[in-house]
């Protein structure tokens, strides 16, 4: 019998990842019981016993629907009945963070918990089901927010103990996946509830722009976030040291930021502004175009009003971002 | 008789365009009797005239059209009624260059024939009436391309002897401003053929961006470019003192460049495939990975196939890029 092709498409990227660890551990996979991180955990069970790995499901139960202890119950079965060493459920309390709206709480929180589950099972990996779908998607929210590479470099492939393996996968591959290996997956009714933006950006935008601009623009767009991802990286480094350098007696030197390039000069204010306590959702590119203008373009202008509320003014040689 | 907000939107930029000049000169202003370049042009002599510069309106007659001629005719008499000091229709044969569609190669045309027209006119200055929403579609074609910030960076404000004023205005301002001042702009019938994907990028995929991911995409796009612009300015100054630093023996220092940030290394291994004349069209981030993989994580590969048909390979802790 041959491989289906969207088995190996999940699979691959899974052994590649879990070969990464280089020897015996244990790993975790989270799952929702939706289709991508069901094929994710169906993957990393063949390929984890393959390599001598010990392979534990971990679902997370939010509390937020009525018989989400149910679902989650039922992801634990199919991750028993898929040969999984251990399973657990985590419950996790969503409690407003603050400046985040709910889904972002609750993102925040499950990644936590995650991290719990990780450390109390000495694993050094969680693997997340994110595919290449999300990762389009991601970079479509971005968009919106126009604040440039930053908010169009999606999701990482990897960071602290979580890795992502399938961002490459489409997510027509996870589901054509659990079809084949007799998986029945999971629809979250949030997943077609269009009150959330992502799911109008899943189910309307997307295909839009499939439809007008030609297939492929997923991976494309998932590609321009591996190049900004790393973009931002050096750019934030090399920002950041522009005002490690410009530090002096409680503001910014004057000129070791006009010296600076644009981008850098941008960035630096930017984080100067969040730094000093600007919300970071409030503070628009106007603002650092505004407070540029008293770095480059200095007529003796006397403050720049900043959200917080916060002002930036010159004094002495010296940028100071301080209340009003 | 207060002046009308879609009047004011446009003249603001080309007065702040046209004061930049410092002083008396003569200014061109490519127009094709759209909205976007009439409003542009009523603009530039409103604005100019008050600032003492001669404005001379210019058609480009691209001849590719049945009627192309007497359209520039009227475009003249336009342009004549609106009080320019002098009228040019310049007429251009788009010859295919090589490796150019036929838009990009009436495009390179046109502004060809434009600096020439500068040029005769000794005028420092030729204003393009491209607004927000044509930046915003540039930015979603790019996005098409899927290769990083450099396709994301848009239309530059300016660049040679051309200005783009109207990059921050909406396109609905200038179609506005026409019917506010009795100017009958005409309709390119280029520009509702769906033949076009810059067509169905006006006329499908922004819309829908806009109803579902709401209003303000269009300049979220243009705010996205802008900052692109920047950092891809200062990323590819960097990456080109790398590759100067790598050069050595007719090949790049392998330590050098694995030395170098991912960003800057991608952006050096692509550029040197460019200089070894690969073409810019079949050159993908895959190629660049790939060869990227001699640099730093060499287990001995022989070489790398590049479009052209090149090949990359290491000699000698050279990395060479070469006819096979």
């Amino acid at each position: 019998m041959t491989l289906h092709p969207s088995v190996a498409a999940v699979r691959l990227p899974v052994r590649r990842t879990l070969a990464a660890l280089g020897g015996p551990a244990t790993v975790a996979v989270a799952c929702s019981g939706g289709a991508d991180s069901l094929a994710l955990a169906s993957a990393a069970v063949f390929e984890g016993h393959k390599l001598g790995l010990r392979v534990v499901g971990v679902t997370v139960d939010h509390g937020l629907q009525p018989g989400s202890a149910d679902q989650a119950d039922r992801v634990v079965s199919q991750l028993a009945a898929m040969g999984v060493d251990e399973t657990l459920t985590a419950r996790v309390e969503v409690d407003a963070v603050s400046g985040l709206g709910p889904e972002a709480a609750a993102r925040e929180a499950r990644y936590a918990v995650l991290e719990q589950v990780a450390a109390h099972l000495s694993a050094p990996l969680v693997l997340l089901g994110h595919t290449l779908d999300d990762q389009a998607e991601t970079v479509l929210l971005g968009l919106t927010r126009g604040s440039g590479g930053r908010s169009l470099q999606g999701m990482r492939p990897s960071f602290g103990v979580f890795a992502r393996p399938l961002l490459g996968v489409r997510r027509a591959d996870t589901v054509t996946a659990c079809l084949v290996e007799g998986l029945e997956a999971w629809d979250d009714p949030h997943n077609s509830d269009p009150g959330y933006t992502r799911v109008r950006v899943r189910d309307r935008v997307l295909p839009v722009l499939e439809s007008e601009l030609g297939p492929g623009i997923a991976e494309a767009l998932a590609r321009t976030a591996d190049q900004l991802r790393e973009d931002t990286a050096l750019l934030d480094a090399l920002a950041a040291d522009v005002l490690a350098d410009a530090h002096r007696d409680g503001g910014l030197d004057v000129t070791v930021l006009a010296a600076a390039p644009p981008s850098l000069r941008h960035r630096a204010v930017h984080r100067a502004a969040l730094d000093a306590g600007s919300p970071p959702s409030e503070l628009t590119r106007d603002h650092v175009l505004g407070v540029d203008e008293l770095l480059v373009g200095w007529r003796g202008q006397k403050w720049i009003d900043l959200p917080g509320p916060l002002r930036a003014l010159r004094r002495d040689g010296l940028l100071v971002i301080e209340a009003p």
